[in-house]
């Protein structure tokens, strides 16, 4: 196996390798740490990183798997976490000058979740500040690069999870999703990535942006990889007001049993075509992706997309609002401490009156009855993850974004399941990612299609040349 | 039996009067319309009265026991409806110049089952104009006055229903609650009202003030009568997105039950003390009803008073906020057309940001936390239902309310049910009422220990002097 291998594994894979004693968690640990000091110069996906205490961790997993303590699938598996988690001791900056050099001293309940499943904590990664800016211009810590072409964004806010699982400088990340945060950055980093049902999985200890928004989710590079990290970091928790008293199931019970007569619903009529700007190499890469459905068993089902296309305005205004309550103070007494793009999103909250934001969730509430309507005749709806592959730094434009259909945001609205799964790749070489969203709390659903879809395809094994 | 005598019947007695062939729902009906006639005019507790409809399905109901085809303990009983509630070719006016000539083409859910129940209905009642107002100064219905003591206020926003219901003009009711609205006016006029639990009845077709925190609800002359009306209107509807799909338990099964060893909390640290204000008279007849409930068997515990105080800011920002935001397009139209004291109010909301509204929306999350967190040592809440006897109309100031703590308003924040139960009279013979709060969807257990109390004291039989 050469060092490019090792550190391509899987999850499930590394996990194997470790049973079978071909590798320990230190040589995993040790190539991560080799890897990131070899590359991460170029992509700066990672603000801090733990080198230390991760080989004292990796130590200690290996100690435990040799005595016969096998804490499962995780055990002496090297991640790394969007650096809105709060660790203890760890700084936790958001990346953000705002929190520089903030230390919290407990850890976020998913981090907690992680550490007792006993993976290996290799530091914290980059992402958009506050998770809301843009590509860092003005933070302390530069932007994140795409590892697929470094003059490309790597698509936020979870920028630091998709670049450092793509460059392969992890084996598992956290991210966080408020209107995609953890799907846009899996789709043009060519990962995967599953922002879970609103409640499944703690919030608390994840520095918030929008509570009715927010969700925590795992990244990785294979379906059943996202869905053992989901496992290890789901279920109620008490601190987190909004988490779900809801029973988890086994994630991977269903991974394999393909999708024969799954009926997938593309809302295409009114959001893809009234809403021009989806770039039509991504829309035909979409049209591939439905094709293999298909031919998996699939029935794709054309669905009337009016109620996703509006879901963008009740969503922008609902975080905007809630985005400034959450960062007032610190609006008002250090304004300039964050970045020119964060601060001007977020204030766009401070002149929304409580009127307009009471019409926004009300809006939330009708939309969210039209959208889950549909699912009398669909069981999962399929778009593109993004409405375009990833662009370059040089080329952005944040006021056209506006023209192009938001295909992430209705899920956060709704609090519905989505996964974003590789789909294929423009002329380029940049990824394209496919979306999956099911019925509340059925993340198993958007696994097993996912998979489906990974296994017909293996997009997933394809390496950006770095 | 005299007129006053049968006018004063409960439903429970009435119901069962009418299967003993005693009289008739003609017979009812028309003794409602009589006194109607009678008293009315001093009372103002009727904005519309719907004679001849009443008389005709009166001779329905009679046709219908008597071929029989009985509905159940509401058929044959003539009932009245607070003016928010939507009645199909009935005017519906809110109390308001606004709707003053509205008439709505469909009937409210909670209006529909209780004619499917088989009730009559008299008419429209008197109310704070849309539920926010105060007693009607300059809208284009008078005041409704406390049939106790006409120079006194009956307590709003369902006025006419307490009123209607203290001079047996109506047999049963129904109010809405958004911070005491049922439970106010039923204390003030020694009647009985139930808040239930948020979700548990349909508010499709009644009137909005506060989405989140409005409430519908019954009043009637008895702890049996109110769960009979309960029973009639509660259950899922889902045209009422806040409607919980939860079962509906028979609210009667376990009246007669007693309270031995039921577990009182009265909040009575901070809320009454610290909040000065609650006038003497109905503390010591409040701490009378405790003595009587501790001879029923249950256990008083004093518990921390400082959450229930604090509701008051949060319920009251909310209240404004959604108030204008669901007034705000008529409000801007024709601002002139509302009365001054509810459009003062409704302004109040048009001064408040978005985060104002989600602030005090995550104070709210945290109050009821620490609310719901008592139901570990107590099994529900007693409070006075309202600081202080009904007030005279010429001695009333806006200004003093906020001096005063507010006992109704921490479970509409809630959520949490809530009964009122006349509990004594003041030396000048006007009512006091008694409030028990109990866990969600437990309705049953207001009823249970009201039902106990009330039959107890009997304080519901005493009758004003008209």
């Amino acid at each position: 196996m050469t060092a490019d291998d090792l550190s391509y594994l899987t999850i499930s894979e590394a996990a194997a390798g470790l049973r079978r004693k071909e590798f320990s968690p230190l040589e995993l640990t040790k190539a991560c740490l080799a890897r990131i000091e070899a590359i991460d110069g170029k992509l700066h996906s990672f603000i801090t990183v733990t080198a230390d205490r991760a080989l004292k961790q990796a130590g200690e997993a290996k100690k435990e798997l040799h005595s016969g303590n096998d804490r499962g699938p995780l055990h002496g598996i090297p991640i790394a976490l969007k650096d809105l988690y709060m660790t203890k001791g760890i700084r936790t900056t958001c990346h953000s000058a705002v929190l520089e050099n903030w230390t919290p001293d407990h850890d976020a309940t998913a981090v907690a979740k992680l550490q007792e499943a006993g993976t290996i904590l290799l530091g914290k990664l980059g992402m958009h500040e506050f998770a809301f800016g843009g590509p860092s211009v003005d933070a302390p810590f530069p932007a994140v690069k795409n590892p697929w072409n470094t003059a490309h964004i790597p698509g936020g806010s979870s920028s630091g999870s998709g670049a450092a699982l793509a460059a392969a400088l992890c084996y598992g990340a956290l991210g966080s999703d408020t209107g995609g945060s953890i799907r846009t950055p899996s789709s043009h980093c060519g990962v995967v990535g599953i922002k879970p049902t609103y409640g499944r999985v703690s919030r608390y200890g994840v520095v918030p942006l929008s509570w009715s928004l927010d969700h925590a989710g795992p990244m990785a590079r294979s379906v059943e990889d996202c869905a053992i990290l989901l496992q290890a970091i789901a279920g109620y928790d008490a601190k987190d007001p909004a988490s779900a008293n809801v029973a988890v199931p086994d994630f991977r019970a269903q991974l394999k049993d393909g999708i024969k007569g799954l009926r997938v619903g593309v809302p295409r009529a009114y959001w893809f075509d009234e809403n021009k700007g989806t770039d039509p190499e991504t829309e035909a890469v979409f049209n591939a992706a439905l094709k293999i459905l298909e031919s998996l068993g699939a029935v794709i089902v054309e669905i009337d997309g009016k109620a996703f296309s509006i879901a963008r305005k009740a969503n922008q205004t609902i975080l905007v609002c809630e985005a400034y309550a959450t960062h007032e103070k610190t609006l008002q007494a250090t304004p300039m401490k964050f970045g020119s793009s964060v601060r001007r999103r977020m204030l766009e909250g401070a002149f929304l009156s409580a009127a307009d934001y009471i019409t926004a969730q009300r809006a939330r509430s009708v939309l969210n009855d039209q959208i889950c309507a549909n699912f009398t005749c669909v069981d999962v709806f399929a778009t593109p993850s993004a409405p375009r592959p990833p662009e370059a730094f040089e080329s952005m434009d944040p006021n056209e974004q506006n023209l192009r259909p938001n295909f992430t945001n209705p899920f956060n609205l709704t609090g519905l399941p989505a996964i974003s799964v590789p789909c294929g790749f423009t002329s380029g070489n940049l990824p394209i990612g496919l979306q999956i969203a099911a019925r509340p709390f059925e993340e198993a659903t958007c696994f097993r299609v996912a998979y489906a879809y990974e296994q017909a395809t293996e997009w997933h094994k394809r390496r950006p040349t770095l």
